[in-house]
């Protein structure tokens, strides 16, 4: 049947970058990623994708505009599509995301944080 | 904003019905939902939707043919579309879902369990 199950604890045992989700799933058009957060990713918009956070463990702030929302584990949140954000954690998070496959990393903006699309690795 | 944070702690306080996932966000297209199950649903399809599920409490049984995956707390699978299937439980499992807003319940099959698109429920 070609599907195995994937167990997040293993994925996230493959990774220490920050800010550099690694893809683990697809479905309808949609990555599922795993991602690791401290310190801050930089402002950026999405303007076509809306993205799905659940956080794993830590705590992860979304900031959109004046507003800090601090994600615990089992915690969900979902940026709307044309949203001005960035994520921040004051030490490590871990978290799932779910976003269309064509979603750009930081937007339109290109930073040293930036990873391509094509760049994006699967685990 | 309008967006607020989704506590899924509190989202399955909210209900204790097997098999009746409720809708607790949108994005690009998809419902995220909550399930809880025990016992097993029918087997059914869907033609053209696949189904992100992740399992948060319990172990959740996903029969694919004569393959059964066993998911435990922090285990994923992706049931791609066109592969029949059906979920069990030996005892009560909470789990997370995504999948398409068009999704059927049960795909073409109505059955005492189905619960029609247009029924399902927001919490």
């Amino acid at each position: 049947m070609g599907q195995t199950k994937i167990n997040l604890a293993d994925k996230f045992s493959l990774f220490n970058e920050h800010w550099t989700p690694k893809i683990i799933g697809e479905m309808n058009g949609q990555y599922v990623k795993v991602g690791k957060g401290q310190g801050e990713l930089i402002w950026h918009t999405h303007e076509d994708e809306d993205e799905f956070f659940l956080v794993l463990h830590g705590t992860l702030s979304i900031h959109i505009g004046d507003d800090i929302i601090h994600l615990s584990p089992g915690e969900c949140f979902i940026v709307p599509r044309g949203v001005p954000h960035k994520t921040s954690a004051q030490s490590e998070t871990h978290f799932l995301l779910v976003e269309p496959k064509a979603t750009q990393h930081t937007g339109q903006i290109q930073s040293d944080q930036t990873v391509d699309v094509e760049d994006q690795v699967w685990i």
